[in-house]
């Protein structure tokens, strides 16, 4: 039984996205993928939620591109938290999707993270699940410690190449 | 037995909506008007579109502000055209609305009128019936007749002010 | 004799359209494609228009890009109902057609799509259309369905390739 | 007979394009005004427009808001040069009429000023018919210089205010 | 002890705010409240977050109106779940603060509601405790038939007006 | 001696505005080119300007990208006609170089044109010189006429094309 | 003479940067104020900028509205450092003003602050100056200091009225 | 010791920012590059600064992407003077990055620079330590005469170009 449920309205979304099951494998959180439309497969969609909700499941990553209606459909079919995923798709590049996860009318709200942010939609998942579970609590600290490693080296690097003058 | 649906996401849309009404009654057209949400009744929504639909009705004006997803949940619930209203409601004055109803995902379009624009809805609506429908059509050649008129007798007033020096 | 019109204002605006006519032929609609424009050869346009209207023609597709005034121009010409596609094209990337379309004027309204919504033109085309035929709006329930299958068979192929840790 | 015309798509439009007349006034310069719509009245603007050109008129200045395609058909029905004013009106505060005016496809121009610039429009039509016009020429040195003595009048006005710290 | 820190960077951003504390204290919760800034006071702002997550506290609400830094500091301060809350001010009226809260470079999310949706940020830390709370759960879903029940009755109310003729 | 001056910031802009020369050469109007930046080389910008029309130019096409400031320099050293043509340059895309020149201050105007619209920079300035030339007007006109016919051809081409099926 | 000028297009702009000037005052910073137009009085404004660079002159703040030159233009005249402040004015509410003087050219840069932000341009030229003088730089600390004290005493004032539940 | 501090949020931006330290090795000025970010190293960024700071640093420029806060944080923690760079990244190409630096609340002032101007921004940096130094001071009017020189050059290599033909 998953914890997380990621849903996306078209099959092609999975490229981006796939960088929020690479974050949700390494804190080895259980997670399940559904492929589903807010527009042409809605009962689906909904159904798909319910049952999720039902079967213990704790919170939905919901992605979608252009007039994003997914998240918020989704978050209408539910009271699990919605983390809502604009993606960047046709000539607006996302800004259409944007503006449609994250302007949701009273009632309804949906965590809305940048446009493409599939890493982060996945670390706010995890720290929405740390807040009562103190080992995944310490996974997260260590995630952010190693980002710091991670800038220091990427520092280091830069001061030596400069010094060196290349 | 209504032909036209007028369906809005909150009783203060009335206010701008009322111009739609306006013109159905004035074309004499049967509608019936729908106050209900995409997200805080979503359920509702889609029943109300599938019984209207299977009553014999015959298409949709959907209004919405914000993240105005309303439109696009009506549409992908029924075959009968669905056009979009949006409105405009806090920050973004209606462009967020906008994008959220125009930028459908393909398989389902809707036919977007301008932001605020209810008279334009419900005079789209008018043409797409009068397509099949000859009283109809020649009240809409009048319509326009009228239209036509105002502007002449408008510009006339300015002609005699202008010669006026007024 | 042809029940939809599809015009645009340029010949390399085809590549685009395409979309609409594979649909429109898909449906097995009479259609016929015009290149005419709102600027170039106005009154070209609107003679097209008035006689499209007046050999029995039903509605009128219109794809521009830029300051798109093509499909204003189609639907102050004619009583039919106009569906407007903004176009993708330059440094704004559609957005001046997306305005240039959707926000008519109070009395002339046109029925707006996405940013280079070909396809979704198409079937709000099909679908007012089928409002007043039953054949039709059949073919429009079983284009739905089809849909539906495709994102099944979408969503059973991920969760193969997600079993598999592919 | 006039040199120049002021079209424009509603008679609300006046409020606005006053400033225009007071600045041709001024220069002394044969006006007329027109109200008439590049949709509503299509072709009655388009007589104006051929019949404005035929009878000697030299050029056009022509407002309006929203979709804004007045002065793009205007553009498009005489050889004339033709000043397009977008005008503020709508939730888009006249973003909308910028693009549709501006954005003109190659072939037919329209030279543009900013949002509700009906002055410098006026101003730009006297330039350009100062071109071959020393009397009028002299007329906008003059103008220029007033508004060099204007702003030094208001310098002057602040440096003594701001000299008795008020 | 408070499960709930709201933090706003001015106390004139509290008349907004208000409606989330409305919320918070119809769902009976443990909140506090703190005026900080994310540039005049920061390291009293950090220091503030790191107190609040080290006496237990659960998830924070961060508002912020212009270049709204205070969300993003307060979720680089933090393992909890951090809700941003653009604002409207000034002559972006909370386009400036949406893209400074919602586009938060990789490692470290804010969980972005609407423009001065203060009400839904509310909400959404609600649904983020109900995860793992059954009776918050609850008192979530009745609050949603709350929700529904005040449509139908507000579509009822439009209904006998409009039978009424009124 | 010239009639036309045309002036961009750097000649990097010269691949965009040779759209503008080669029909001013179609034309066969005199014509000069000038390098020259409203930031780096004011001064020398100014004076060519006033050297510009003491010799009897008529009008001045100014190309600027970015924070476009050349045309309205320009227009402020001279009560020629100035015709100003936004690039697209840099992550604005141009957005940036429109407002920059279309939104001039009272007193001032610049003729704005589309983004990188060079062409019709150049045939707004023909139109303008044509109000007082014959042989020009006539010369527009044709132009125009042969534009109807490529537009002919074009739709004859598709038609055909369409007939086959292909 | 004058550590600091400040130069704005037009009278109306004092309002805004008297704020501006209340900071230079509270620092006890000479300075003059300018009023001179990038487009109506250009050479004045070179001329004013030489002079001011000439006598001495440190930095200076250009303040402008619509396609904001002034800034640029001054930039463009001195290697003094130059603080552009656009300012809110007509549809655009002070969009175009940024764009027009943050996206400078290569070569020319000017250091611009938030649409209206008087006082930030203010205190960012005290900034500028308190590099090379330790008095000024120990009021900018005094300064920050009291904006520190400012918010502590707002926070106090909620918690209280927090607590009584007002 | 440094002079200059640069600070850039990841390592990716070097590629950019290589225009900058271009420029200052020119100017022959001491600086020195720190990779360090507003949120995944906060601490460590105010660290920085504070002994950039202590250690006689005289000003600091600070580049970022996306929510850019880097700028605006490092503002927040020292009385340096602050230049900002917006850089273009991801889906919105860099405006959300300069609405996220220039739009400081007040108090906190940012020098802002065009989207990706790291060659400006170092300009900046330059002319702002020239205010008292009058070797530098030299330098800068030097640049600007081979910036004037270069456009002579262009523009005498283009009307060679053009008088030949080519």
């Amino acid at each position: 039984m998953s914890q997380i449920g990621v849903i996306m309205g078209s099959d092609s979304d999975i490229k981006i996205m796939e960088d929020a099951l690479t974050v949700l494998r390494q804190f080895e959180l259980d997670f399940e993928v559904k492929i589903s439309s807010a527009h042409r497969t809605l009962e689906r969609t909904v159904e798909w939620v319910k049952d999720f909700e039902a079967q213990g499941g704790k919170l939905i990553i919901a992605a979608a591109g252009l007039a994003a209606h997914l998240p918020g459909v989704v978050a209408g079919s539910t009271i699990l938290p919605v983390i809502g995923v604009p993606l960047s798709s046709g000539a607006m590049e996302g800004i259409d999707a944007l503006y449609s996860i994250v302007q949701m009318p009273p009632g309804i709200p949906v965590a809305t993270v940048g446009i493409g942010a599939a890493r982060n939609a996945a670390l706010l998942a995890v720290q929405i699940l740390a807040v009562q579970d103190e080992v995944l609590s310490n996974k997260v600290k260590n995630y952010r410690a190693q980002m710091l490693k991670d800038i220091e080296a990427k520092d280091e690097a830069l001061q030596l190449r400069l010094s060196k003058g290349i």
